[in-house]
């Protein structure tokens, strides 16, 4: 099958850029839509793209939306990651070292979390089965010194892979909390070490990855913001190291920055430590920048869930 | 702002592409949505698309799923006129001539219409506002010979603008029928002429347009499927003549060739043509094709209500 001629492509095109207005509307969004739509109907006429798959697409596309997916979507196909790719290089042009590399948020933080000063314990609701975990860390400034008013704000899924908010059998906000660091710089939580998780089966995220050929799956991780007055706000996450998907994100977010060692201590050496009973422990330091003019975004621009 | 190097957006793109495992999934799929992605990164790139703008059109992507209108932005975009001039090409390689063009189906009809012989009236509750409007034509194969077992489905809007099903203060059905024609080929039906209409207000569609600098409204119009054994099927619409927005339709669909005249007739002289108050006449016959093994479709495969 030959591909359509240019001509037609250009004309109809030019067909739908003349219900324009001129000086109406938003010229922005006319120059990105107009260029996806150019960008659209050439694939469609390179890969002689059917009405048929444009109609199972419109479905695909409705079916999404509906399921609240697209979040899911944009992390799957690595558009999200494509962004952080886009920001990095921002910050390189910019000269700013990211030692904390950030990475993507993904769709299920929930604003609101109950906050505490220099400790927290995630759990709302005790995970019996958990393995016990101890994450523990400094937030630091471009020098190294503890930034004394800094907020960690967690969240991780429990061992169903399950995030409260969106699990509406968990306790709001469990595996949830704020915390606010003083002088020292130092955050600590209590909590248990969450598990990797994947794509609602069968939904749109997931039959998108079956048809890719792919998983739907994520390694285990923990997420993060990381904000403090005059600071730019950090987005990121750190995998549970050992997890067999680590470097297989359905996602593409982990970053070998992002994989601490996770140590493993016996209940005998427990008290060593301060603590009752056998348990994990991560030590992971937050490396802030400044806030600088022009530079890319702290602050991801999404619609957040609140409780 | 200097565009993010090439070198970039490859090594995502890869790094996207290694997560598909060969011989899995559904190659066309691969294909297209690898070809979209990399469109959108260079986009993204070209016209330094920020993480906000992206996550607003993460936003709108999930609204306009859960308003159930891709349809509209499929029209509204001329991505549903594109995908007309594609099957249009099609044909002319094909050397099939459309006498009566196809145009856009629109996301608006329903399945399963009462059915009837020769003549219908598409009230199921009358319009008394309505200005009365008796359309009548014949079926036609390409030598001009009446189709003696044609169906013509038609569905259009009352003088609210809207439609039954997806208005439901209107009967099941209302303004939907088909009629079987016989020998003759010919159908006639009864209703009143339809208004012009738009997008529903402040919906995804309508805010697009409104940020394109775009109206979102059609002129008044007639949708038609012609179907009978043998021939293509034949998806497409009549405008009613003098409407302003006639070649200002929002989903392009208005062609020349089915713009037919309408004609007004007197109550006095409405005895001579059998009825007994004054009407707006159309004729309009539909000219079919046979199938043709590898042409274009007449089957639009997408997603129809059902009552």
């Amino acid at each position: 099958m030959k591909r359509i001629d240019q001509k037609r492509i250009d004309e109809t095109l030019a067909l739908i850029k003349s219900s324009e207005k001129e000086g109406a509307g938003n010229e922005r969004i006319k120059t990105i839509v107009n260029r996806l739509l150019e960008d659209l109907f050439n694939a469609m006429a390179d890969l002689d793209i059917t009405s048929e798959e444009m109609w199972k697409a419109c479905d695909w596309l409705t079916q999404t939306g509906k399921n609240n997916e697209y979040g899911l979507v944009f992390a799957g196909l690595g558009i999200e990651k494509f962004m952080d790719v886009q920001m990095d290089w921002e910050d390189e042009q910019a000269g700013i070292e990211n030692k904390t590399p950030r990475t993507i948020e993904g769709p299920l933080y929930v604003a609101g979390s109950p906050e505490s000063t220099s400790y927290a314990t995630l759990e709302t609701e005790p995970e019996p089965n958990g393995e016990r975990l101890f994450m523990s860390g400094v937030v630091r400034d471009e020098k190294g010194n503890p930034i004394p008013n800094a907020k960690v704000e967690i969240w991780h899924c429990n061992l169903k892979g399950l995030y409260s908010h969106f699990d509406s059998s968990q306790p709001e906000f469990n595996l949830r909390r704020a915390i606010n660091v003083v002088e020292d710089g130092k955050y600590e939580f209590k909590s248990f070490v969450p598990v990797g998780y994947a794509c609602p089966p069968n939904g749109s995220t997931d039959t998108l990855m079956q048809l890719l050929g792919r998983h739907g799956a994520r390694p285990a991780h923990i997420h993060f913001f990381v904000t403090a007055p005059g600071y730019r706000k950090l987005t990121t996450q750190i995998n549970i190291e050992g997890d067999p998907l680590t470097f297989d994100d359905f996602a593409f977010a982990t970053r070998p920055e992002l994989v601490p060692h996770i140590e493993r201590i016996s209940a005998e050496d427990a008290a060593k430590y301060g603590k009752d009973e056998a348990f994990a422990k991560i030590n992971f330091d937050f490396n802030m920048v400044h806030e600088i003019a022009n530079a890319a975004p702290g602050e991801n621009h999404r619609s957040h869930a609140t409780a």
